[in-house]
Parts: C-alpha cells; sequence; structure tokens
C-alpha cells in the first residue's frame, strides 16, 4: 500500500480544522526547504538537512518573536539563550543528525555571509536529533553545501514528509519515523489564526503507540512488525517546531511550545531518558527589527492562548503520526532494518476500534 | 452507583502494576492528612486543607530531595525557588483554596513553632486551586487552626478521595473533581522502586475528558449531564504532588515533575489559560541533614529515569481519574451543583470502545 | 549625627543622573505605602509591610509587565510562575517578614474583595526577608489589618527609609538595615527613560561591604561597631523591586530584574546561602488589559537594554546604601542591638580613600 | 613594561588565598590545552579554540556534575539542555570564536570517535565570543585539526593568558583581552576546596572597569589609551568556567555559576545587551558513570555554599584581571588595533587610590 498522510487513510485526530496543506507552512510567509544525503558508499549514509524560514527572506530585518522548552534536555538546539533573553529569532532554523548540527548551525553564519544579510544574525538556531543507527553518522557526511543547499530550497506549499531532510534516518516508536508537519486553525474574538507543527520524529516505544487514543502500539507487536534486535528503545529524540500568525510575545511563544509535550503524549511519547525532546515556537504575527528605537507590537489575550495550545497540541501530534504513516522503510548500514507502518493494518486496528468505519 | 475507584469499576489505565493500596503513601514514609471544611451557614463553604508529610515527623532533619515544574502558571506554589536552588523539602506539604494558600503557607511555619521543630524550615510548600465557584472563598474561610488538623491527621495507608480536603470544591472536566492518588511500582536494575502521585484536580473541559484514549467525554456530553451554565471552561487548575522511594537528585525530581504533563495530558488536560497546572516530585530514597558538613547520596542511573517516568505519568493520570470517579455531586453557593461522573454510563462507555468487558 | 541619604553626605556612586526624589516613586504612577508595628508587650516586635503599587488604582485592570530572577532562592516570592508565564502584575507588590509573607500575600486577595476590584487578580506577589533576630516574629504579629493599612497608604513622593515598614527589623552588612531606594534617568535614541529601584535589605557581611568600591567594611570592623555576638553572618535576604517607564515587554524585564545581581555586587552582596535574594523589575511603559482580544503594547530595541541595565545596577545599588545610610540603630528582642553604620566615620573613610573632599 | 599577572605587579583582589598556579588547573585533575591561530594571509586570522579537560581522559566514563547560568544571553553555549536535566559533562569543553562553535561542538564528537571513547557523549559544551573586529572570522578560519590540537595539547599545572587560545582576538573593557585564569582555597569544617576560573574576556567599558574597586577606567581614558573609533561599546562577551573539588551535586553548580556574576561585576561588567555572559561551573569532587545503576555520590552541606560562592566571585574577577593584564597590545585586520592596558599606570592609579605602597 501507497504511503499516505494520516487524513488520506481516512483517519484523524483532534476536533480543529486545518490549514489549507495541513502543514507548517499554512502560516503565511513560513517556507520550509529540504536536502537528503542517501548513498551507500563510502560509507552508508542516511541523513540531511530540513531548514525552516520563519519569515521569508525578510527574516535578517524583521525577526519573529520565539520561546523554546525542553522537555527532556537529551538533546541539542543551539540559539537558545538569546531566545530565552531577547525572544527574536533572524535567521532560517535547520535541524538536522546529532554528530553535525555545530556544522549547520555554523552553515547558517555562512549563509548570512554569502548573501551580505543586512543584518548578521550571529546565535541561529539548529536542532539534532540521532541517526547513527539506520547511518554512519561518525563519518560526519553533512556538509556546509547541503545545509545551504536545504536553506536554498525553502519553499511555501506542501512539504516532504518522511525520510526528507534531517529525518531521512530516523526511527520513531519502533517503526520507521522522519518529518512530519500538520497545521491547524482556530477562531478567537473574530479574528482567525494558523498554527502549524514540523516534527523530525526519532522517539518511542512501540508498546506505547496510539492513534487518537487507540493503542495501535500494543495491536500492531513487534512479533508482527519486527524492531530490529539492536534498536535500543528510546533512544531517539523529538524536535518539534511550532509557527502561528497568531501575535504573540517571547513568553507566550514559550508558552505555546510547551504544548508540544501534550501533542506527544497524545502520541505515546513520555520523554524517556534517552531523547531529547525540544520544542521551539515562534509567532509570525510581529516582525521585528531589533534596531528600531521603540517597536510596536501586538498580543493576544491571556485566555486567547487556550485554542492555540489546544491547536499547537493536535498539530504537534498529527505531524508525529504523518511523518510515521508517510516514512517508507529504509534499509541502512550492517543491513540494518526500519520497517514502516503499515497503513493497511493502521486502518484494520482502528476499525476494530470503532474509529474507522 | 456508590462512588468507586477506577479499577473498582474494571477499568484500569496504563501497563505498570500499583503499590499496595495505590495511592502516594505507597511510597514508605509517606503520610497524608486532610480537613474539610464544608456548611452553609455564615457563608456556603466547601473548601480543605490536604496535607503530605514527605518522610513523617523527621523530615524537619532528614530533608528529602525535590524539584517542580510549572506547565501553566496561573497558579500558586509557595517555597518553589529554594527548591530550585537547594531541592531540598523540609516540612509537610498543603494543598488549599486560592484565597487560603498563604494562610496555609505560615500556618506550615506556625507547625514548626508550635512543635517546636529541631531545624525549622522557612520555606516551605503550599499551594492552590480555585474553588470559589461552588465556596465562598472570599469568605477566607480557611483557619490557621484547620491547616493544623489537616497536618496533625496525616497518616499512612489508604487516602480518602474525591471531595477531600483541599479538593473538597473542585471541578473537573466539568464533573465535580477533588482529590485523587494512585501509585506505581517498577523493577530496575533488581530494585523496586514505588512511585505514587496524589493530585487537587480542578481544570479541563468536558470534551476533552479520555479514559485509556476513549474520549468519554465527547460520549458523556453537557447535554447528558450538564456542565453549570456560568462555570468558565477551563477556570480551574490541578496541583500534582509525586512521591518516589528511588534515590533522586534534585535535578533527577524535576525531571519527574515534568512528566505529570504526560499523565495529564492522557487524561485531556491541556494546560488551558486559566489553569495553574503546577507539579512538585520529590524522592524519599535520600535523607539529608542539610547542616551535615558532607552528605553522602543516592543516585540512579539516567535511564533508570524512563521506567520512573513512565510510572509518574501512569499515576498522575488514574489519580485523576480517581478523583473524578470518587468525587460525589455537590450543591454549593448560590444554588450551584457541580456533578459526579456518572460511572455507570464510563462502563458502558469504555464497554462500546471495547475496553471492558 | 543625623541619619541621612547618602547623597545628603557628599557622598555618590555611578555616573548617571538620579531623578527628582532619587526613588522608585520617581517612575510616574508608581506609589508606595508602609506601616511598621514597633511595640515591646506582649512580646518585642520591630516588622511591617512595605507595598508599591505599579501603577496606582488603574491596577487590576491595566496590568502591566514584570520579570523576575532568583540570585540565590533562600527567600520567598509569591506569584512568581504566572509572571513567568503572562508577565503581567494586576494587583500591588508587598514585602514583610518570614513569617507572615503568606497572610500579607492573602490580604492582597482580600483587598481586591474589599474594594470591588473590576477584576480580581488571585496571584499577588507578595515577599519576605527574616526579621526574627531583632524581633519575635514567631508571635506571628502582622495582621491583615496592616497589610491593608500599608497599601491603603500609597503615595507618590519620598519614600521613608532605613527602619520602615517591611524592612523595619532589618541588619545590612552587620549594620542595621532596613527600606531604601533610589532612581536614575537615561536617554536613548532621544527618550528619557526613568528606572527605580526599591531594596528590603537584610543580607550581608561586614568585611565585604564596599561604598563606591571603598573597602568600608574593611575600615569600619565590627571591632568599632560591634556585630550582637550571635547574629549569624549573612543570615537574611535582600529583596529588590525595580520599576521603570521604558516600555518592556516581560523578557525585557526578567533582564532588567537580573541587574539588580550587579548593583548588589557593588556594595558587597554575593548571595550568601542563607539569603533570599531575589529581584522583580516592572515597566509601566505598557498598560495591558488582560482581558483585551489583541493588545497593542511597545518595546524598546534590544541595545536600549544596556544603558537601562546600567541604571537598575545603580540603582539598586544606592537604594542599599540609602537603607544603611538612613535606618536608626535599633534595640530588640533579648536586648539585642543593631547598630546604625556611623555616617560621619563613613565620611572619614571615604576621604581617605580619595572619594570625598 | 613586559606583562605580567596581577599579582605580580603587587595587586591583589579579595581575601581568599590562591592555589599553587592561581589557575583553573589548581583543582586536580584539570587540564587545559590551548591552539591559536595568527596569520595575515590569505586573510588576517586572530583567533583559537581553548580545552578543558574537567577530569582528564576519565572523563568519558567518569563524568562530572556541572550547573550553568546565562547572565546575559547573547552568546552560545552548547550542551546545557542536558546538563540543565542531567547535570553530567562526559567530554572536554571548549571555547573559541563564534562564527566556529558549531564546528568545535562538532570537533568533541569527532574525538570521541577518534579516540573511539568508551562512553561517547554526544551533547558536547562549546562556548564562544565574538572576535570579528580583530579577524576576519567569516573566513571561517577555524579547522577540526585545530580545535582536536588544542584539547590533545590539555596539561596541568600554569595555563598560557592574554592572547591565547578562544581569547587570541578578544578586547576587555575597551583594551586588548583575551584568556585569563584564577584559583582560590578555602577551608570549611575542617576540609579545603579549591575554586578555579577561566574567562574568555571580551566585554565591557572603559569608564566602568574597576580593579578591587579602584575606578581605573576613569583614570586611564579611551583619550590617553584610545579605544579604536569603530569598535562598538560592549560588543563582545564573556564565557566564564568555574572548577572545584567540593562535592557538589548539579544544582549547587548551578548556584556557583550564578557567581561569576559577581565577580564580572567587581571589575566592571554588567552583561550589556550585546554581550554573552555565560557561566560554566563543575566539580570534580564526584565522578560518576552514568552507566552504573545506583552511583553513591557526596555534596556539602548547603552553608558550605557561601564561601565556595565568594570564591567563586574572587577566582572570576581576578581571572579577568590576568586575562587583561597578560594581552598584548595586538593588530588585526584593516589595521585595527586592540591596545594592552599599559601596566605601569595601572600600579600608578592603585597607587593614587592607597591600594599600592
Amino acid at each position: 500500500m501507497k504511503r499516505a498522510r494520516l487524513r488520506e487513510l481516512g483517519i484523524s485526530t483532534g476536533r480543529l480544522p486545518t490549514g489549507r496543506w495541513n502543514a507548517i507552512t499554512d502560516v503565511a510567509g513560513v517556507k520550509v526547504g529540504q536536502a537528503s544525503l542517501i548513498h551507500d558508499v563510502p560509507s552508508v549514509v542516511r541523513t540531511g538537512v530540513t531548514a525552516i524560514w520563519p519569515a521569508g527572506d525578510d527574516i535578517w530585518t524583521e525577526n519573529v518573536y520565539a520561546g523554546s522548552h525542553s522537555f527532556n534536555g537529551n538533546g541539542e538546539m543551539t540559539g537558545l539563550m538569546w531566545i530565552a533573553d531577547q525572544g527574536l529569532i533572524g535567521a532560517p532554523i535547520c535541524i538536522t543528525n546529532t554528530y553535525s548540527v555545530g556544522l549547520v548551525r555554523d552553515a547558517i553564519c555562512a549563509l548570512a555571509v554569502r548573501d551580505n544579510a543586512p543584518q548578521a544574525f550571529h546565535l541561529p538556531v539548529a536542532a539534532e536529533t540521532y541517526d547513527g543507527w539506520l547511518s554512519d553518522s561518525a563519518s560526519f557526511p553533512v556538509t556546509t553545501e547541503l545545509a545551504l543547499a536545504a536553506m536554498d530550497a525553502a519553499a511555501s506549499g506542501p512539504v516532504a514528509e518522511g525520510n526528507t531532510g534531517g529525518g531521512t534516518g530516523m526511527n520513531c516508536h519502533e517503526f520507521k519515523g522522519g518529518t512530519g508537519t500538520a497545521s491547524r486553525v482556530v477562531s478567537v474574538d473574530g479574528a482567525s489564526y494558523t498554527v502549524g507543527a514540523l516534527v523530525q520524529a526519532n522517539y518511542g516505544e512501540r508498546a506505547l503507540f496510539r492513534v487518537d487514543g487507540v493503542p495501535v502500539g500494543r495491536e500492531i507487536t513487534t512479533a508482527e512488525v519486527p524492531t530490529p534486535r539492536d534498536l535500543p528503545p528510546d533512544t531517539g529524540s523529538i524536535i518539534v517546531v511550532i509557527a502561528t500568525d497568531a501575535p504573540l510575545l517571547p513568553v507566550q511563544c514559550q508558552r505555546l511550545a510547551r504544548r508540544a509535550t501534550t501533542g506527544l503524549a497524545w502520541v505515546g511519547g513520555i520523554g524517556g531518558n534517552n531523547s531529547g525532546d525540544i520544542f521551539l515556537a515562534f509567532s509570525t504575527g510581529n516582525r521585528v527589527n531589533p534596531k528600531t528605537p521603540v517597536s510596536t507590537v501586538r498580543t493576544v489575550a491571556a485566555e486567547t492562548m487556550t485554542p492555540l495550545f489546544e491547536a499547537a497540541a493536535e498539530a504537534t501530534e498529527e505531524a508525529i503520526l504523518n511523518a510515521v504513516c508517510m516514512a517508507e522503510t529504509m534499509v541502512g548500514q550492517f543491513g540494518r532494518t526500519s520497517r514502516a507502518l503499515p497503513l493497511d493494518r493502521l486502518q484494520e486496528v482502528m476499525r476494530k476500534y470503532g474509529r474507522l468505519a
């Protein structure tokens, strides 16, 4: 059965409507670019870079507010101390593998130099999850050029999911994992806001995997779809990037980022010890030039955060499920195989539990 | 149908075994005491105090390590700055209503004075959730004596749940809420550790309420069991206290506290804006006299945290469900009625979704 | 020699100009009220309450942004979890003694009830330092009425310093301490901003005490001006409240609060273990009704923070010195005496080090 | 006059005795290695890498506890989210320039691969300050080899200061800055503990520069020792690494790290907006294999932290002063010149203020 997104299978979660592409790019101005590296010689490599531009090319001078949350800190996301203090992002955001997160971080600086960015932002955000089970990550295969290619490829519209970009070599709940995205639209006080999530999903135990509350991981066991014997459980991590056009301040972005925890929990992620579960949220609803003596910005009422929280949780949940549904079975180094979630079986289980006609 | 705990209804969640009483008191040395205040004159009052002694009477000199997490900060828990720095609790912990949390906090100091505590701990932990919908909390009915009575009543063994102590006037997912508890036992590297949770549950929207993934709140709607018209959704808060006998350091307690978020999410809590979702975890596995020049303490391996995390999430989830299952319908001020979750209907819904024979 | 503020002695620190009253009340709209309790029967009491209204009576509906920092968490300041999340203060701020901080916190709720505040703010800020050396604080002498009296007494203009309000029973660098205040004015990009600080100073070791870098505490030793034998060194705490009219966001207030550390260091405070060194900063430059669906607020450029930081550090430093210079020698329980810094000797030492003509 | 350390000039600060080398290497087991890159073609480069090994080669399996503090977050230090959660460092720590911090971070992973480290630690600590004023940092001159060379060069004993390693191209208080170190020894409860600091100092305004409270920066003005016209004030950052052999837990390390703020304040650093003032503290007093099921560790009494705090503040202060005193005048790109603090003038000023015979 051809890979498909969750909703294409007739399954949905949550109660809020999606945006047009059900992707982070539904937030106006957000672009995503990816570059993947899949080769078997000289070493077996399954890796890549995913880049998110929060506000198109304007980002260098029109920074956006952001906030982060570390649910389990066994991972890396650079740039967070300045975001904690100043709350602004002024460069694209990249996700890659653990051993290359530094190189990719510097590559964002190199992009600013290459493109003669009007205001260099020296503290970019690069995050990672570990792909060293399928990929020879110790060969340090990611290059500055690959990172630049990912950033240069950024576009609006649908986002390639599954074995793409930084998500290429991931596993999730002992199935093949990867890159996924989803979005939600909420209406508050007459305004309509979009919340999108993009995940690099590389975490989790089979038995805990749930779809809309249905214990799919207890039905499609490792006896049926084997976990490779030597894949340590919960060995990975999940990076979640949340975007919204609701006008938020940095402290509000911090709160939004924390709700990725809720969506993650709904799928069965508990932030296991070996998992770097690190979340970033940004708002395109204000664009701020940090050099302007006094900027005027907007902020939603405190109570508007509740529907945005629900949207963030739902978008995160469905982004993870999209990653797993879209990822194809992949063979990596040492003949290791990470198997895709069988979609027909998923439908069957959902039917058994009364969630699919 | 008589109120009952979740498991007495034939329903269970999670995969880990419970402790003897399925209560926070399963962690050896932990005692719970409660005092409730329910009267209709001179004003209608539905409130109380719940007290948790982490290490019996030894607590003044044998402090225990602790850590906290604020998932949504619309609430109060005192004493957290010193816990962030020093990681030690040296007094009982109390939970009460919003308008009395200060008085109860001072009452813990007063207890130390009254009992001539060998080492006064000046920064006690008192937390709150809001009961001003059922109770005339603006009459400030809680007294120092009530707080002392709760602390004096502490005992091991089963814990009274539902409309008890600080949980007396609570609502949860638009049903009657209150005090609940549960526990789990995990085995790691040949050692057996208990994790218990006690919650004061006063949060949440009906439609999001789930039991083991089953969308109970979409089945037992407000058309069937009415929400009082003027109860604002998600108006409340949840306090979660997690105890374990696993020997943890303060940073490990912080991580454990964060997992209450996961259990809360499983029941349908998203940390709505008006909710003070504040979590505290402590470990009785080390007892430390802060005056000892150099203390020797123990700490589990990083990877041992994963089963403890799952236990904390499961115990939190079931503690909330126990609070809701045990709480009786309550009539409060202005004739307002908070209705109990109908347990027969809960069983019916669980049957419909294939979770109950 | 009559007590005097630092500048009245011909001594000044820092390079920025002060506001009109060299007080936190130089920030337009900020009012301070105090109530002191000094009596010898039935028990010897030297305590009180200091109240700061950030934005006059409008505060209930016109909240101001705020942020906090805990340099050493051996103290209590309530309300900080909501300030971390939401960044808004919607009630007066109070400071008192350790054993009464809860009561005073609840009294702020009681004020909202008494005055039928248009929007009750349930998570007020109350902070404390310990006065149990001079005062019988275990007699719990502070009452709700005293707290209300302090809040009701709020006024603009000069602020009574030394043995006043919550600062009544304090010690500082082993001299008599108490309440102090100071302010600074900075000009940035054609705008003029005021930064004011109010401290309750109750910390520090004699030998570390400095005035404008001069080691005054090494010159006026405990041989000359005795420390009472049984006053444990560094037993106290310091609360610093910083106000500014510069339009700041919550994250910017957090940064400003952190600079109290710098001013404290300049006087010789190192955040000793027993000290609760907790700082709060708020900005009156935005007034926000948290119920407004979308508010428009202003924020200064990142680089504008630098002069504000310097102003906050200088105002904190001078506020501490004003507290010490204005506090009179006080005799407390058990005949204990806390001696005032001798001002003529201070001038003499400053002359010796070339800082006073 | 030949460059010299502060004490070689007859000047000292603080009241605690130093260790043998007055360096971070006085903490047993701590080693420092540096590699510098100074060339004029093809581009003008003044940069390098400084490496600190917390526990010799054992670090991969005998991790040490650590904690961090961001006083002003305009900088980067990787690895801090895991340190916040787990509190362990399991690799060398490196400091370099802003544009290369990612590469150097990955190089620590590469070292683990190269040396077949028994337990790879995937989340190393690399920090940065900006040297793009003297050095063509946009040419990205630092290589993996240079970083490995710095790590390989680690040794005990005296540490080269001034224009060395990552500190090569730094400015400090508008003089030439760089790498500096110092240490202190404290006795508590019969035990003797050493606290050492190493700084990469690249921050600060001339007018605020102080030595032992003496306003040296107001005496040796930019009229006398020019600041290059186009060096923006406070454009840099300061990284402080504090080591101690006192047995501390992670939360205690966090508290110790925060005291770098105090030492920095004493020299005149206020954490200006453009400065990344990020501090790391680690304790060699416990060595922990994170795989051991239950480890036994030691922790000092809370009150022991006070002398350690003072030691950390003093060591940080003197490390900065050593960096400035040891750094030689340097000419960089575009003929820009960063001038050394004239040591004879420093002595003269200290004499004028009565601090030097």
